[in-house]
């Protein structure tokens, strides 16, 4: 038998009320939102995303970004990060209050010129001011790169090229990077290469993994990645932005069954299920819907029983 | 990095023609069930549990058990097992022309009392006149143990009673023992726990693991048990017998999703991803309802875009 050392504190980054509510057809009214990010936070989790500064003509989700942020009480000890694509969101981000922000790049060149029209060293050079002005307010950046194990236009990604994305992000001064994959087509051994690689060029415990349930593939690639030393997650309550039953599903993995799982391993993450599942419950009756955590679905069946 | 050496071939032992039907709510037409148990076979599945002898009484979706079996054509070098809780329904069974049957026992004596009146001393003691008969007519007989993980009504499972019960049944002569956490709790250091005590009464080859995905960790749980050393693993097509909308659901993992898993591991299967989705979606258009499997619907997805 193999033994493997786990990490004893795995941090959950949620990231439902951004990446997920973004990928909702319903808009959630911003009230709602400040109470599910409130509930994120009252549940124990230390990071909650929670909009995003975009354009509204893009992303008219987020539209009430600086009302949300205005909004919601703010516990110590837990940061809030949204999502900033540019200088202008950042500087919006910043007069709404954001200690924390985020910024993306992809790892397949077609992805990048497809979602946000410019090559990946051009995005990368885009967040440059970003990261001066970031420094100057002392705001704390995360990094995300997406299509780590896929991309829907070239199909496979080098883990080489992850790494360079990776590292460039974690040079300009992105205290965290996010590894996600966007479509979801990894597995646990391919996942385990390509966090392997990025981490030969970023330190371990700066990386976070971010997997997709598209393929049902999500709690064994965070399997095999915590047991590569990786103890940041990012997840999404009640599967939030990945409807299975919607054409182009992001396919979130839910929060609640990530922590289920960490919880039944002995993994502190700082987190009350229950309060998770009321959290849950809550935006799912939001979006008149169930939620798509299996963990959530089984307790509410007991409890209704 | 850890290395860990996984199998090199995982053999899939498809359920859902009996485990998956028997626990929906429709009643399935015998020429479907004849078709999905074809399809399944020649998807390259060498082990496709087609019924189940049993009362129809109790379980009426298997009723037409000998049609069933008179009615498949059978390819060479796969087995096509049936469950036989006693041994009325052995005789019938092989007089339909099995060469292959199931039994099963439980890890708990409150389930074991609930779900078949005795306890799991007594209902081990009813299985040796089929193991005898099976002998004398060279059939081979494959063990279930239920609860492995968790009792609906006990709560947690000892490993050791776990092992007591399998060692039983190997004994006895079953080739293979599957061990099932029938609702789905289990977490992957649980189930690691329970397969290595396990092992030590019965070889980790005579073994083989059935989980449940109620609670989301099904995939995880089976890439844990591939780290042992485990080569066989139980799942059912489209997750029959598992709607995760359906009060008491069983949740069997979906055999896409385990398949897509392997493949993408590099382990052999001998199974056809295209052929076992073809069967999903044959099954699913039955029971006119999209498959529980994520690669079915990613795909499916995919396929209408």
């Amino acid at each position: 038998m193999s033994v493997i050392n786990y990490p004893q504190k795995v941090k959950i980054v949620e990231v439902g009320p951004r990446d997920g509510l973004q990928n909702e057809a319903s808009m959630v009214a911003t009230e709602a939102k400040v109470t599910l990010i409130e509930k994120l936070a009252d549940a124990g989790l230390s990071v909650v995303e929670a909009t995003s500064f975009v354009s509204p003509k893009w992303v008219p989700q987020m539209g009430d970004n600086a009302a949300v942020m205005a909004q919601i009480k703010r516990l110590p000890g837990v940061s809030y990060p949204v999502l900033t694509p540019n200088m202008k969101g950042f500087e919006a981000a910043l007069a709404a209050g954001a200690t924390e922000v985020a910024i993306f790049a992809a790892a397949s060149e077609s992805f990048s010129q497809k979602n946000i029209n410019c090559s990946i060293a051009e995005s990368i050079d885009r967040f440059t001011p970003i990261m001066a002005a970031a420094k100057a307010n002392n705001i704390r950046v995360r990094g995300y790169v997406s299509c780590v194990l896929g991309c829907p236009y070239e199909g496979a990604v080098a883990p080489e090229v992850v790494a360079d994305v990776a590292a460039k992000l974690y040079q300009m001064g992105c205290y965290e990077i996010s590894l996600g994959d966007t479509i979801g087509v990894g597995t646990p051994l391919k996942a385990q290469a390509m966090v392997a690689c990025v981490a030969k060029q970023v330190p371990l415990n700066a990386l976070a993994i971010h997997f997709h349930d598209t393929y049902g593939q999500a709690m064994s690639n965070i399997l095999a990645c915590l047991q590569l030393g990786i103890s940041t997650v990012d997840s999404s309550i009640a599967g939030l932005g990945g409807c299975p039953y919607a054409k182009g599903a992001s396919g979130n993995v839910a929060t609640e069954d990530v922590a289920y799982m960490l919880q039944g391993m002995g993994i502190d993450t700082g987190v009350n299920l229950e309060q998770l599942l009321s959290a849950s419950r809550f935006i799912s009756d939001v979006l008149q819907r169930r939620p798509i955590s299996k963990v959530a679905n089984a307790l509410a069946d007991d409890a209704s029983n």
